[in-house]
């Protein structure tokens, strides 16, 4: 990015304040203006430099060294203009270029222009999403983009019901919440008083952890949210799911919602819906998918079936566009097979918010369904990237993803001794070790799992501190730490692949 | 506005797609360029259509009208960039401009363009807040400013913890799930079967419905939130708080949380916090202070005491600076007395998310203290707008939109042929009737009550299909529907004030 102190406004507006331009000052509109367009070339430079790969991802410093280098403090009077805009131009000259092609660290990556673009828009436009009142396009943009992801899902959901949340966990709890009431109508006025037994839920222990923080909000208790055991794949086992149902109902509890997820956090796995849903069937149980992660496969032909096949069978659905389709955070949904729930479990009957008698047709209207009273605009992003792409376009975008997966893949099968990959993906999480020269020769085996894992951290500071790539680690509960890298972004190429494994080897080689 | 077809690309670019541009064609970063150059001068024209009291605040249509003015439709392939900025020019023609100085219907109004220039920027650098690692700078930015925040609040905050969530409603729900955290550690890990006895919160009868919302999601039942009866000015009665304590405590309830809202969403009330703390205190129960609406005022010497006099007695207080502060929305945070308390109550030790080996002290990152696991960045917009403003700048802000309303109350009170005042206010809510020519002559009485709250829906029917003015009203507990006008945007001037009265006579007199 060029250097900071290069964004100068001009002499006669530098030293202006914040109530010298709109709306303060009505005949200033130029300044403003003027004020706007230097941030703006910020902005452009920052994009540029995010897609450039001269550039560093990220120039590193620790907490406290960061603190020395920016003025954060808030002061007693204003700053000026210019003032402002290098504060600006510093924030971005220190964060991480997240759209950077070589940014491979999180499930939600890359910097999609035209949702920019959106989320823009999104800004200036200023609206809360509770009422057609105040925002008409928008509620009925997302009235068609709800209707069409529900389509998407399976032809028995279009006369469902779907809402934006702040993120997954939210979705996640919507869908217990509802889950709840639909079985225990009661317990919105009555509670826990209502129902006579212990309610218990099931997720499979690679699922997200929101999951199981539902059950902690909610008063079930994290200890009845039971894990059910996953397959080497990272799948829930379906005969682990019955097994615990079983062995709950014989204590008298009331085993009533089943989470299931499409596309884990870690290892990129799918349960397997179908099986699952006969189970949630025998024993009436509410079935959720939580298809944050995996569920822009939808969009894809060749990469829907088998991972999502039977997710028409569900109750709910979560799918966050942030994630694989690169909409700009956040951007969460979750989805209803049944209509009015949404309205039944979460309605406070506000009349003095959502008034009864208004100009128009109130059905509208979303605050009474929503735990949130006003709701951000996460609409606009999505509906413009959806515009622009088309289905053709996702669908190209999700399969294309999956391709530089596969080759990922390959690359690393190509060299063993440096690489080992810990499993075939079922979606774009490669999850590996990287093999240092000291441990080529070593057999693989537990002990050098061990040593592998004590890596990660060591080169991951050490890719932070280049500033050249960034891919995520973690542990799991059969493994120590390992790489996890994730491909969700438009801008990365096969080159950047082989980019990502030579500097590893570059980076880690002496380890 | 100009014409939505004003806003044309050059000839070479109109009819190119996304994948022209970048990430896609890493070459045609010019084009990028048009393309967004060309959305931020319909979004300047916005901002200048939006400070122009020539300008309507919205064009009105039905929903199923403006459907037909739109194309909102999922389209297989793709729409041409031109076709975007058409999409986007015709999506603002018709958006409510909420930003007009002759605005006044919601809470939070006003477009701060700093705070947008904010926004924009947090939508390019588009990262995520639950980690240091990829937002290094904004982390730091919600250490400064919520720790500037918990100062206002009382200087005996200073080492509280604070969190930014997705609107007042969600805060709200972080205090409901804390305070049931801080009285019942076991509640997190075995739920309501830890708990001998009825849980029951209470709260005034005018407060926001998203505490009974709280009593619902977590499992108490909105019957154990108690509503308790505020007085003709919307405040809580403490003795009516200490009898329905008592009351529940003889049933061998546990009363163990009261909601103290300061600013309530009608009238604009604040219930006497030291009244209600002394209670709490009493009884060892948990005060939380919602002052998602009047906390601005805690910025100004001159209006902050008597209304929210006490507040640092509370354990955490709710305060959104996207209502009176003119953040753009989302802006609310959550703050505690307790420092610890978010993280032990919220924490579920998601390891394989949040290591504990990392490069840096880890004590920044957020993600696994917030029930969210991704969570939006709202911080940047409110540190640029407050460095911008500086305390006094917000302190100005405060005093100036209480002065207005006030200008409004006496312009009111000048007109008792045309206007009712209900009631003096506290904020900046003013609750008033309008009188039509046939009911000037009739006294005061229930029945007029009647006939004038019968008009409020014709009368703002009249304003949106005029689009000149809008001003929210509704019923409550003791009135039918009257007129609640909201003055929280910084674009408001007397003159604004004088053109919505005269405006609404000259759109009701002969109702």
């Amino acid at each position: 990015m060029a250097n900071t102190s290069n964004y100068k406004l001009s002499a006669a507006v530098s030293n202006l304040k914040y109530d010298d331009i709109l709306p303060y000052k009505t005949q200033n509109g130029t300044v403003t203006n003027e004020f706007l367009q230097k941030l703006i070339e910020i902005l452009l430079d920052f994009v540029r430099a995010t897609n450039d790969r001269n550039e560093k991802i990220l120039d590193f410093h620790h907490p406290a060294e960061m603190q020395a280098l920016l003025d954060l403090a808030i002061p007693n009077k204003g700053v000026s203009l210019q003032q402002l805009i290098h504060d600006c131009a510093t924030t971005l000259k220190y964060q991480v270029k997240t759209g950077h092609p070589r940014f491979f660290n999180q499930l939600s990556c890359g910097l999609d222009i035209i949702s920019m673009a959106g989320e823009w828009l999104t800004a200036t436009a200023n609206t809360n999403m509770f009422t057609y009142e105040i925002a008409p396009v928008f509620i009925l943009m997302e009235n068609v983009v709800m209707t069409h992801m529900r389509e998407i899902i399976g032809s028995n959901w279009v006369n469902g019901d779907s809402i934006l949340a702040p993120g997954g966990s939210i979705s996640n709890l919507y869908a217990f919440l509802a889950a709840r009431h639909k079985m225990f109508p009661n317990y919105k006025e009555k509670g826990i008083a209502t129902i006579q037994g212990q309610l218990v839920m099931f997720t499979s222990d690679q699922s997200h952890y929101s999951v199981k923080s539902c059950a902690s909000i909610c008063g079930l208790g994290t200890d009845n949210c039971l894990m059910v055991p996953s397959d080497i794949h990272g799948r829930m086992i379906p005969s682990e799911l019955e097994r615990l149902i079983l062995d709950r109902k014989a204590k008298g509890h009331i085993p009533f919602f089943v989470c299931c997820t499409s596309g884990t956090t870690v290892l990129g796995a799918f349960d397997p819906i179908n099986e699952i849903a006969d189970i949630c069937e025998k024993y009436g149980m509410w079935l959720h998918v939580d298809a944050a992660w995996g569920g822009g496969l939808l969009l894809s032909k060749k990469y829907r079936h088998p991972r999502l096949s039977g997710v028409e069978r569900a109750d709910s659905v979560t799918w966050n566009p942030h994630k694989l389709m690169g909409a700009l955070l956040q951007c969460s949904t979750i989805h209803f097979k049944e209509d009015g729930l949404l309205m039944s479990c979460n309605q406070m009957s506000a009349d003095y918010l959502f008034m009864q008698d208004k100009l128009y047709d109130i059905k509208y209207d979303t605050g009474d369904k929503v735990i949130q009273c006003g709701r951000h605009n996460d609409i606009f992003k999505l509906w413009l990237q959806w515009r622009a792409k088309g289905d053709d376009g996702f669908e190209k975008h999700m399969d294309r993803l999956m391709e530089l997966s596969e080759y990922m893949v390959k690359r690393i099968k190509e060299q063993p001794d440096k690489f080992y990959l810990i499993m075939e993906p079922e979606l774009v999480n490669v999850s590996f070790w990287y093999i240092p020269t000291r441990l080529r020769k070593m057999p693989h085996s537990p002990a050098r799992e061990q040593e592998l894992g004590k890596m990660c951290p060591i080169l991951k500071a050490r890719m932070m501190q280049t500033g050249t790539l960034m891919v995520g680690y973690q542990p799991d509960d059969r493994r120590p730490n390992f790489f996890r890298n994730i491909i969700s972004s438009a801008a990365v190429t096969e080159s950047d692949v082989d980019f990502l494994l030579s500097e590893m080897d570059r980076l880690g080689h002496d380890l």
